[in-house]
């Protein structure tokens, strides 16, 4: 049965989650906040949907680059390198970027019968940011249940895996890696350096996948 | 203590609530998601924000226009007459509209530094409108302060009163409600006919408001 929206960014996780419940997916939604990585990520999860059938809506959300404040939105030389700590991303946090998103998923599932929306956020997301943390998405689900007449509900299937584990469900799957993006940079190709590319590279490392992705330099 | 964000329609509640906390508010926003009426109502949002010296944005969310399915949306005629029931009005629910507005001015909030979201649902919204109830606002609320550092809340505190309470409260500030606008048409004047109007007259009249709103025919 096809219930589900999801969110889909072109990362990692997003086509990950994308491929192993294509089945109950209707429809999937990419957000174009104007940060340094959109215009690689959303053509990337254009192209797993049109590959796998499945209807995708890219949403403009300008307001977020014109009043919202965060290096992510302020060209790459704002983008720290290093593995991720509080000290080197803090400044990366998009202020409720995930409430957003699922508020905007949660109106527009409402508006086509669908009863579920996805988001791929998983154990590794990161504490300093607070709209990926089990308990925002739980009360954010009982938000969206008491806001709307069908009781659209939040599925978070990764909530509680590592992004290794995800790797792994997506060696299963057969995804080419390759054909996703987490550099928060806006280079030609991924930077390896900045703390999502390091994540990236690990997970893929320790899931035992081969990871043919080009990266600078 | 100017700690708080209000989002402001144009229409009597939020009007009252922007004068009633000016002290508090440091930012009002409007949204215009394309309605027949957002055209007659940001304006005067805009001009009682400039009138208190808060400044004012209004954010375009274009989106709703093109992807929700409401009545609200779709032109004058679409608009029923009478008063409000579940039969004549459920076609004018934007899905989860409210939480679309709350999730984006909660992350303008966190940007901004400032703890409060102000919203003026109040006790005579309709059980029609899930995103106008009590519950909704208290998870949301939960959602918002467990998804950003500072612990963004709402402050709702028109929840619990009637609109003619709301109409009692104006009186005592001495607000003129014939700037404010309330009905779901787009005609030049307020129809004095719609759900909203007979709403607004009635909660006028309960409160011995002297109601000068130029009402067509």
């Amino acid at each position: 049965m096809k219930d589900s929206l999801i969110i889909v960014s072109g990362g990692m996780d997003s086509v990950t989650m994308l491929y192993e419940y294509s089945e109950r997916i209707a429809l999937a939604i990419s957000f174009d906040y104007g940060s340094n990585h959109n215009s690689h990520e959303i053509p990337l999860a254009k192209m797993h949907c049109t590959r796998l059938g499945i209807e995708h809506l890219t949403i403009p959300l300008e307001f977020i680059h014109q009043y919202f404040r965060s290096s992510l939105l302020e060209g790459d030389d704002a983008i720290p390198e290093g593995h991720y700590n509080a000290d080197n991303m803090a400044s990366t946090v998009v202020p409720f970027r995930n409430g957003i998103m699922l508020s905007i998923a949660c109106g527009i599932a409402e508006s086509r019968g669908l009863s579920m929306v996805m988001i791929a956020n998983h154990g590794g997301d990161h504490n300093i940011y607070p709209d990926c943390r089990p308990a925002f998405i739980d009360s954010m689900s009982t938000a969206m249940t008491c806001g709307t007449d069908s009781q659209v509900a939040i599925n978070a299937p990764y909530t509680n895996l590592t992004k290794a584990d995800i790797a792994r469900h997506g060696k299963q799957l057969g995804i080419d890696y390759s054909q996703t993006w987490s550099c928060y940079r806006g280079g030609d190709h991924q930077c390896g350096k900045c703390a999502t590319c390091i994540e990236r590279r690990e997970a893929l490392a320790e899931a035992g996948v081969d990871d043919t992705t080009e990266y600078e330099g």
